[in-house]
């Protein structure tokens, strides 16, 4: 997957944040202020550089994002902003720019203070060894209990719409735009978090970008799960150099995020930890979509559902349950159920074992669709989520103490 | 713990529901028809028992529970409607009562129809061997998952208040009163549920025990969780003999419907299904009690709180980031948080690796409390939830199909 597009360069380096060797510090620079926007957690509990960069990108122009892993620099307090800060301006410094232009991301041990001073004498390396064809660098650097990177692409005419994303655990995301008064905590929670940067050729005006990036993120990573737990630190950038001269209508625009983030929040979701499946549950036939997306949610995050998909069993039984409790109105006694495509149960009866069992070999796939039809109404929502196995208790229960 | 209570006498018989030879089918009579309320699952998707009970206790009077393990007789259909009449009917008659004054209860594998040919050979049998001293045997022939029999009591003055329950897992119970509009369905979801019976001599008017048992369970059984999932099963049902001819205040009434509640549900949700623990999370100082439980009820179902309780890692980072997630407003920089009753925040600071070590040490205990005060508000609720490790894994994610 190609992450080149106009008017970007990347670098990366190893700044001993993780393992010494590893790649944990990545920059990505456009060569001119890009049009910017973002969205972040709306958890009340926000790392210092969700702080710094949401306020940042409300200027509507960006030229860097400086990324880490290893670190989330999350529940440090005014500490840990000064450390996004010191961090930004020596790159800045660099750079020759005003470090208001970067955005910082992190990700990684919570609690921890961001090492400024093993980072900040990586500055010029970081500055001297971009290229645009680095971005593989960066997808590394990125990463925490990540099994793979994560990179999607689309074109949109001449122009590429290029996604970079991480995310393994903590995978609950409820990314919006920030209002301004954030509470700054001194903590140390877990160490997942979603991180998705967005380079685009394409121009396109402020508003526009900021309005597709919020449909879209909230139609692909607001609607995915790992653990239902939403970090401190998910953040999702977006910047349009524009040195393609190709303007897409808010339609195209919205499509190729919405293209690009839905293949990232897939690749999130399967290398969810301990996961071996990343499964759509579509619900349809209710009245609107926000009942369906509520149902959907339920059934996503249900234990029982989770813990029935790492089983591949076509218990559609739990499935029902999980609906029932969602809050929303339907009759069971005329749902329809099927699981990866095979129908097992059709206005409320089950149609046996044997169409189970055929159910339950399908999933044996890493991908496929459980689909819940409750009515004849138009509203229809599909959420993404992961299987639950010994996987996920060997990664977040290990005596830490 | 006694189970006798004036008024009451119990019986139990194996049937051949669950294996040959184990108890599986419980009856409990009044000698008179008692003061009778019930509250059942919200689930949409609802048993046929629960239907039958739900139906019956409405008149206020009720002289005994059928109730049976290894089936739930859920998703059953017209079939297993049938089935829950005829069972109380063939009871009834060997009893010489009306069938309407019996409620039906069931808990079990869901979608199996219960087998009424089983059962009812067995009714002579359950009506001869009825003795105020056979709750234990009642309180066995209830039991699916659960490692241990669940029976509590209070005195008030000189009556006694009994509870016999179950459940170990798809525990998160919703009970309420019901409408009479209820849906049916055939299918076959998982295997546990909640099942509670509460019968005391005490004399109560009807309309007091029925809001004095939905003050009740919604403080206790309403307040805990296994893993969130509530069951298609979940059944309350209070009987009052009135043979002691003492008439408890409303005050007394509620309070001891709560002791009794609230250590069966401490109780199951440390039978929770591989579970450890049962960890009470109590959130204060926020604006209302319904804020509140809010928090409690996210922290408390929170997947990285509860792999985290079970791993014993003091992990406050997870705590906070679970409450900062569940649409309540307050300010982690002024949050305080102890476990087991050592502080390890204070004011939205760590008190460092030792205050954690120490909490971590407590958190060995089958019981502790996890303590997060939010602010300075009136308003604090405790929900009451479990450990997730390996074992609940195992118990669910067999490869049924």
């Amino acid at each position: 997957m190609t992450t080149r597009v106009g008017g970007f360069r990347f670098s990366a380096a190893a700044a001993g944040i993780k393992k010494p060797g590893r790649l944990d510090v990545g920059l990505a620079v456009a060569d001119a202020p890009a049009v910017a926007a973002g969205v972040f957690t709306r958890n009340l509990v926000r790392a210092a550089p969700v702080v710094v960069a949401a306020r940042r990108v409300r200027s509507g122009f960006a030229q860097a994002i400086l990324a880490n892993s290893g670190c989330a620099n999350a529940c440090t307090g005014s500490a840990g902003l000064g450390a996004a800060l010191s961090t930004t301006e020596t790159v800045a410094h660099v750079l020759g720019i005003a470090s208001e232009l970067i955005l910082p991301a992190s990700t990684g041990v919570i609690g921890a203070l961001l090492p400024a001073a093993r980072i900040n004498p990586h500055a010029t390396e970081l500055a001297r060894s971009l290229s645009p064809d680095k971005g593989d660098d960066f997808a590394q650097a990125i990463l925490t209990t990540d099994r793979w990177p994560k990179v999607e692409s689309v074109t949109v005419g001449p122009a590429t719409l290029v996604g970079i994303a991480k995310g393994a655990g903590m995978i609950h995301p409820d990314v919006g735009l920030l209002s301004l008064s954030e509470p700054l905590m001194t903590s140390r929670p877990p160490h997942a978090t979603l991180l998705v940067f967005l380079f685009t050729d394409l121009r396109v005006p402020r508003p526009e970008l900021e309005v597709a990036l919020v449909a879209a993120t909230d139609k692909t990573f607001n609607a995915c799960t790992v653990d239902g737990d939403t970090s401190t630190n998910d953040t999702v950038l977006a910047l349009a150099s524009g040195v393609s001269r190709h303007q897409a209508s808010m339609g195209e625009l919205t499509e190729a995020l919405e293209a690009v983030c839905g293949k990232l929040a897939r690749s999130m979701v399967l290398d969810g930890e301990g996961a071996e499946h990343a499964v759509d549950v579509r619900v349809r036939g209710l009245p609107t979509a926000q009942a369906a997306r509520q149902v959907a949610q339920t059934v996503a995050t249900s234990l029982l559902v989770k813990t029935a998909l790492h089983g591949r069993d076509a218990n559609w039984g739990r499935l029902l349950a999980a609906a029932g409790r969602a809050g929303v109105d339907f009759r069971p006694e005329k749902a329809s159920i099927s699981i990866a495509g095979v129908e097992i149960v059709r206005a409320g009866v089950s149609l046996g074992s044997g169409a189970e069992a055929r159910a339950a070999q399908e999933m044996a796939s890493p991908t496929y669709a459980v689909e819940l039809v409750l009515g004849t109404g138009p509203g229809e929502f599909t959420y993404i989520t992961s299987d639950l196995g010994h996987g996920y208790v060997d990664v977040n229960a290990s005596y830490r103490s």
